[in-house]
C-alpha cells in the first residue's frame, strides 16, 4: 500500500499544527551550529516528531530522512524526506515564504511529494503523476511556464552569499544573462515555478530534505530539476530547477562553463 | 473632516478589485523605462485610478502624489500618496510580498497610512495615533521590537544591487553586523518591521511613494523612519527604518561613516 493525498493532508496537518501556534511570536530560537547562524525553532522540532509518528504508525516498513532527529532505514524501497520548515530564517522574521516538505522516495527516485505553507493557507501536492495546488485562489492542476529564452526568464536564489569561488562566477554570469532575478524564497520559489510564475530556481550547498519534496512538485508538473551536472537532484548539492527543457538546458550550459574555458 | 479607518478600507477595497484578478494570471507586462525592467501591470494602472476616483469624489481638496497617474495639488494642506503596487517584481512573479501603499501627508508629514496585502489577507493600518493588523491570525494593536544590539537585529533590504559606490560600501559595512539579513521584500519588510519580527529596513532610491504609506505604520508601532541623514522620510531617498531609537542610532552611525573617516 503507498500513501493517498489523504495521508499527505493529515501530515502537513500534523505539522501545521506545531509550526503554526510558533509563528510571529517571537518564539525563542536556538543556534544549531556554533559560529554559523542556523536557527531552528521549537516549531522545526516539534512538527518534524509529528511527521515521523504518522508515518512511523501507518508506514513502519518505510525509511526515514529528516532535518531534525536523524534518519532511518535510508537502504529500504521508500523512504520519506522531510524537511519541517524550510526557510527557518524567513519563519522567524514573519515572512510566511518558508514551508513544509514532504517527499517520498521510491528506489532513491523521488516519487510523491508535498510542500505546505499554513499561514497564506497553500498546499502544493504531486501524487505520482500529476502536481496540484489548493489556496486562498482555489484549485487547480499545477503546469509549468513554457520560457524559451533566458533573456525572458524569471530567476529565483535563496540568496547571492551562499555561492563561493567557481560557484559563484557561474551563477553570476547566469543572472547576468536573465531578464528578472530575486532573492530569499527557499522553497516558496519552487512552488511559483511548479505554478508558472517563475522559469529558474538555482540553488546549492542543498540537502536532500530541502528539495526531495519538491522534485516532484516540478516535474509533475512539467519542470525539470537536476543538479548543475544534469544528474539526478535527489541528494541535494547544486541543483537548478527549470520550467522547460529549453530553459534548463540553456541554463546548464552556463552554469557547466568554468572560467578557464574563456567560451563565456 | 479627515479620513477614518472605514474610508482606508474603501480604498483598499477598491484597489484589491482590480489587483487580485490580474495576480497570477500571467497578464502582460509593459517596460516602464527603456533599457530598464521596471514592470507595471495592468493592475497597477487600474488600481491607483479606482483609489484616486474615492479621493478626488470624497476629498476634492486634497492633493495626490501616485505613481502611475501623476501628481496634483502638492501644495495642498492634505496630500495623498499612493503606490498601488509596491513590489511589482514580487507581483509578477506570484509572491504575495508585495502590497498597495496608501498614505496621508499633513503639511509634508506623513500622519495616516495603510498596506495592504490582499493574498494573505493582511491590512496593516495607521490611524494617527496606533498602527494596526488584520490578517489570517487576528487582529491587534502593532508594536515594534526593542533590540538593543545590531548584533541581535534582522536586517532587510529589497536588493543588495541597488547600491552602488559609497552607498554600496556603507550598505556592507553595516550588514556585516548585524545577525541576519534577508533581501527581496519591499513594503512588505517594513510591515514585518512594524510587526515587531524585523529591526531594521534599509533601502535606497526610495520615491516617496515607496514610503509614504509606510511610515505612519512604523511610528505608530513605536519605531523610527528616517533618511540616512537621520531628516525626515517623507520624500524617500536612502531610508532607514528601525524597531527602536537604539538600533536606529547605532545603524545610522555606521551608514553615516564614508571610508575616508577610516574609522570603521
Amino acid at each position: 500500500m503507498l500513501p493517498d493525498r489523504t495521508f499527505f493532508d493529515r501530515l502537513a496537518d500534523a505539522a501545521k499544527a506545531e509550526t503554526m501556534p510558533l509563528f510571529r511570536t517571537g518564539a525563542s530560537v536556538v543556534n544549531k551550529l556554533e559560529g554559523g547562524f542556523d536557527p531552528v525553532t521549537e516549531a522545526d522540532r516539534s512538527a518534524e516528531a509529528a511527521i515521523r509518528a504518522l508515518i512511523e504508525d501507518t508506514f513502519p516498513q518505510h525509511g526515514i530522512l529528516g532535518e531534525e532527529h536523524g534518519n532511518v532505514g535510508l537502504d529500504r524501497e521508500h523512504v520519506w524526506v522531510i524537511d519541517p520548515i524550510d526557510g527557518t530564517r524567513a519563519f522567524i522574521s514573519g515572512l510566511p515564504v518558508w514551508g513544509t516538505l514532504i517527499g517520498l522516495y521510491r528506489n532513491g527516485k523521488a516519487v510523491m511529494g508535498l510542500m505546505d505553507q499554513p499561514f497564506t493557507g497553500e498546499r502544493y501536492f504531486a501524487d505520482g503523476e500529476k502536481a496540484t495546488y489548493r489556496g486562498p485562489d482555489g484549485e487547480k492542476v499545477l503546469s509549468t511556464r513554457a520560457c524559451d529564452a533566458l533573456s525572458e526568464a524569471v530567476l529565483f536564489t535563496t540568496s547571492p552569499h551562499l555561492y563561493t569561488g567557481d560557484l559563484k562566477e557561474r551563477f553570476e554570469a547566469l543572472q547576468a544573462k536573465v531578464r528578472l532575478f530575486r532573492y530569499g524564497c527557499d522553497c516558496y520559489a519552487f512552488a511559483l515555478l511548479a505554478s508558472g510564475h517563475v522559469d529558474l530556481v538555482i540553488e546549492c550547498g542543498l540537502k536532500p530534505y530541502d528539495v526531495g519534496g519538491l522534485i516532484p512538485l516540478i516535474e509533475q508538473a512539467g519542470g525539470i530539476v537536476t543538479n548543475w551536472q544534469g544528474g539526478a537532484a535527489e541528494m541535494g548539492g547544486e541543483i537548478i530547477a527549470a520550467g522547460s527543457r529549453e530553459i534548463h538546458a540553456q541554463a546548464l550550459k552556463i552554469l557547466q562553463l568554468s572560467a578557464s574555458d574563456g567560451t563565456r
